[in-house]
């Protein structure tokens, strides 16, 4: 019976309590929680800071196999172990990302897990929620304001007008901003040049948000930010214009995580919500570690598969901010397996334990690759009702060969009862202090070796290759400074190659890097390995065509 | 040494109440208080269509002469009158209009009210504040988007890409968006056009917003919105394109009206903020609606000075919400006066009687254009404490002279206490009776005809004056079935006629009308007389220099 029922329907019929219950649970007093409305609220910064230097609680990474369209349900999985580790009696937090407003009136998006594994309230964490990515629209949009502004008044730092790195930003899929003239229209709106807009989750400002560790970091990091370069190639950083102070203003608010909670009424973070390509793709620091010193286990995720989310929450993430993850955990599913077999879509109902145990290759390289940053890992099989048996077996057993463990979840039919086993084995893990964590590469790596690096160990390429003049490129970061910085690896979620279509495990691929950016707010190196889309369009048929309020007052066409 | 201190000091030392406790104050329950953090709160949809068909409490204008740079402070009459009947015993409510965040990091500035008369949070109120603005350019853009989308995938409305009538908007002041050219790139970014930023309060979604009774209301003004024409000059509307319900959907929270609460503790909606140029320049509808059924006195304000707030105020806003205002108060200073009759603003500090008598005539033009619409007025005249008793005792007897009364009033400085006498005339006159409001000309007067009777009956010109292109769209429009809306007049606010530099009273001067465009949602059309520019700069050295936050965590340089 309840398969039945759709997200939203299960999430619309949650019996959810007032915020201030759930923030009590896990020892936040109403004062220090700000509502917005009366089921989301912000943490405040002085409580986060009251909690500094106490004890920290374990942290788990949920992370998955490559992503395919049969769906892995990366997000449901760590909503359902946050519940089945409470329910099991341990003080848990789920931490997860924030959605981009924009894309969900491009195809029908949003949900925050799914089933009985969700994070409620669903619309407004799919809409406006507490204004978060508004405010980094405004902070990184001021910062664009202001240079062009600079230029205008007489251009006092010296920007190359060829040479403004910054663009604007809009939450919204909008391809035809992602190239434009702006400044036409004569003398008093300035000189024309060549200008774009990304989406607001593509912004720095959106990175650096999610790795500052408080207000003064955050202010730091954005006057590091690089928006120009001089006709001598020298940066011109958002501090030579004096816009940090300001574009801090506007984030004050939004440095503070969001509590909300799950269908089971469980403590969750929603913060933060960076690009996992050109980004680093985590919720944000100040919301996992406050949270891990009001838990006993904080749950979260990072973005698209173990290749590219959890290489960049080990080696950015975790470094830069300090975290020792306890354990890992490898969402897969029969059907992402049977697919990386090779089965096509509209196939995926009938059984094929060949086409699973073919398919496990891929699953098999993220346990291993898992494995070599030192955290231990377990594999949650999210259970759809058209998997068999024997295909189940199959997973369990190529798992076990690989020295893991495969556990069977049915989180998103039955919310925690059905994920009780998975809980049990994540503590054991955790526990037992058998995580080793360290990151792949040594801060003082060559940037290229960094890269290079993770092509090896991680894809399995047989190596990076670029231009001489990305190399050049990197070259002179070094030299300024900037070898120390780990690196951000934009390339398809789907491959462990640049080609999506090459499933499974491939090894022996060339990785070219395309081009290099340089994020120095946020601090690291983003090496561009393909087309990289920034700027999302709409499709002939916007879901927007079928969203509106029905006369009961709820959304419809959004899920 | 109260008036020692500055606004922003003594908003911070507030004795803020819980929110809560405001809006018991006017009986809103808990349940229907949206809060937003401890001292801000949406109240619900459901609460307002509740109170419907309720009794209402009585309205009262304040409006001000053409401002000056001497500074008239009609926001800052309208709280402390507000307070000022609550301290006579009786309900009332402020309601005012949101700020826009982007200005405030060109030239300082900010505040809700001044001295002891303020709305809090004042920081808030001039950032973020609910969200209501970053709503509406959300709305805005998706519609954007979507007429470029639709072009791009075949335009099946065969929209003439020469005529789209739709920009996009921006909550900050950036000239370089002025004019664009959009969708560089080729094929995959769509086909290049001319394009444009204004800034958020400039939209008509910002007007609609301001003006709709209700969602449903909201929505239906959505879809009739206008944004381009065909080839064959037909109008093509957001409808068209399936718009309305998603933006309907992004301002659902947005429509909810915001509760905050002034110095005393009173409460005050705060709600809205269009342009009082191209648009009408008050507060919501729905908040002004809203606060009539809770309180006995609700006390609102509009933008400019009476020539061009007060006539919209009547003729747009209580038109189409069928209000009626019980008395007006016009703002005026001494100061304003001595400016107006000649003097320097250097020179404002010395006595000069015989300027302010002078100036006057600005005034009592302003007197009698609100008795126009039978509305009785009556003159605050907000104190400075160079204010001499000659100058002020000939304000008194030029007021008087005119058939009304004008009444010393101390609110900045005391608060509620210095503003009694004029909370006990305002009471008298609302309480007679002798409001016989009706607008300035009837629905069905011809378009061209309505600005000309603005013109000689209200700014005392000649006559309006347009090009044939302007009068025979007027008329195309009045084919298309527009004629029957009201004219919304874009012209300088600091003079009667279109020359900013002539004050006092002048007539005989010729009004031309520029340009008229028509805000088919909002339900108005709008004359343009002279350079209207709906896309602020930055000055040279922007305030956002100055702005940022102290180690106290206390915003600093944003008032």
């Amino acid at each position: 019976m309840a398969e039945l029922k759709s997200d939203i329907q299960i999430a619309r019929a949650a019996d959810k309590k007032q915020i201030q219950e759930i923030g009590a649970k896990i020892g936040i007093p109403t004062e220090h929680l700000l509502p917005y409305g009366h089921d989301k609220a912000k943490v405040s910064a002085e409580f986060i800071k009251e909690k500094r230097g106490g004890k920290d609680g374990k942290l788990i990474l949920v992370t998955a196999i490559n992503p395919t369209p049969a769906g892995e349900g990366k997000t449901t999985t760590t909503v359902g172990l946050g519940d089945g580790l409470n329910r099991i009696g341990k003080k848990a937090i789920v931490c997860i990302r924030e959605a981009s407003l924009g894309p969900n009136f491009g195809i029908k998006g949003g949900a925050a897990g799914g089933g009985y594994a969700q994070v409620v309230p669903m619309e407004d964490m799919n809409l406006h929620f507490t204004g978060d990515f508004h405010a980094i629209t405004t902070a990184h949009n001021l910062l664009s304001a202001l240079i062009d502004n600079h230029i205008y008044w007489g251009n006092e730092q010296n920007i190359d007008t060829r040479r403004v790195a910054w663009r604007r930003v809009m939450d919204m899929n909008d391809r035809a901003l992602r190239e434009i003239i702006c400044s036409l229209g004569g003398v008093a709106n300035g000189y024309p040049r060549e200008a774009g807009f990304d989406i607001t989750v593509a912004s720095e400002v959106m990175a650096i948000l999610c790795l500052a560790t408080d207000l003064k970091d955050l202010e730091k990091r954005l006057g590091d930010i690089i928006i120009a370069y001089r006709r001598d190639k020298s940066p011109v950083y958002a501090r030579d214009i004096k816009a940090d102070g300001a574009m801090t203003v506007l984030l004050k608010d939004a440095m503070q995580p969001n509590l909300v909670q799950t269908l089971e009424n469980n403590p969750a973070f929603v913060h933060g919500g960076p690009f996992a390509n050109i980004a680093h793709g985590c919720n944000s620091v100040v919301a996992t570690t406050t949270a891990l010193k009001l838990a006993d286990y904080v749950v979260t995720e990072a973005g698209f598969g173990a290749d590219l989310g959890a290489e960049k929450f080990f080696d950015i993430k975790c470094r830069k901010a300090g975290l020792k993850p306890a354990a890992a955990v490898i969402v897969a599913t029969v059907r992402a397996m049977k697919m990386n077999g090779g089965v096509k879509k509209e196939d995926l109902g009938k059984e094929n334990v060949e086409a699973v145990k073919k398919g496990c290759a891929n699953l098999g390289r993220h346990i291993e690759n898992v494995k070599q940053f030192g955290v231990p890992a377990v594999v949650a099989i999210n259970h759809f009702t058209t998997d068999t048996e024997a295909e189940i077996q199959a997973m369990k057993d190529f798992v076990a060969a690989q020295g893991a463990e495969a556990i069977l979840c049915k989180h998103w039919a039955k919310g925690s009862e059905g994920i009780e086993e998975l809980a049990h084995k994540v503590v054991q893990i955790a526990e037992s202090g058998a995580s080793q964590f360290s990151p792949l590469y040594p801060d003082d790596m060559k940037l290229f070796d960094k890269i290079d690096t993770i092509v090896k160990r991680i894809y399995r390429g047989s190596e990076a290759i670029a231009d001489k003049a990305v190399r050049d490129q990197l070259k002179a970061w070094e030299d300024a400074g900037y070898g120390n910085l780990p690196v951000c690896m934009a390339k398809t979620q789907y491959s462990f190659s640049t080609d999506p279509g090459l499933r499974g495990a491939p090894t022996g691929h060339v990785v070219p890097v395309r081009e290099v950016r340089l994020s120095a707010g946020a601090g690291f190196v983003v090496a561009i390995c393909g087309e990289i889309m920034t700027m999302p369009g709409l499709p002939k048929v916007p879901s927007s065509e079928k969203i509106f309020l029905n006369d009961a007052g709820y959304i419809e066409g959004l899920f």
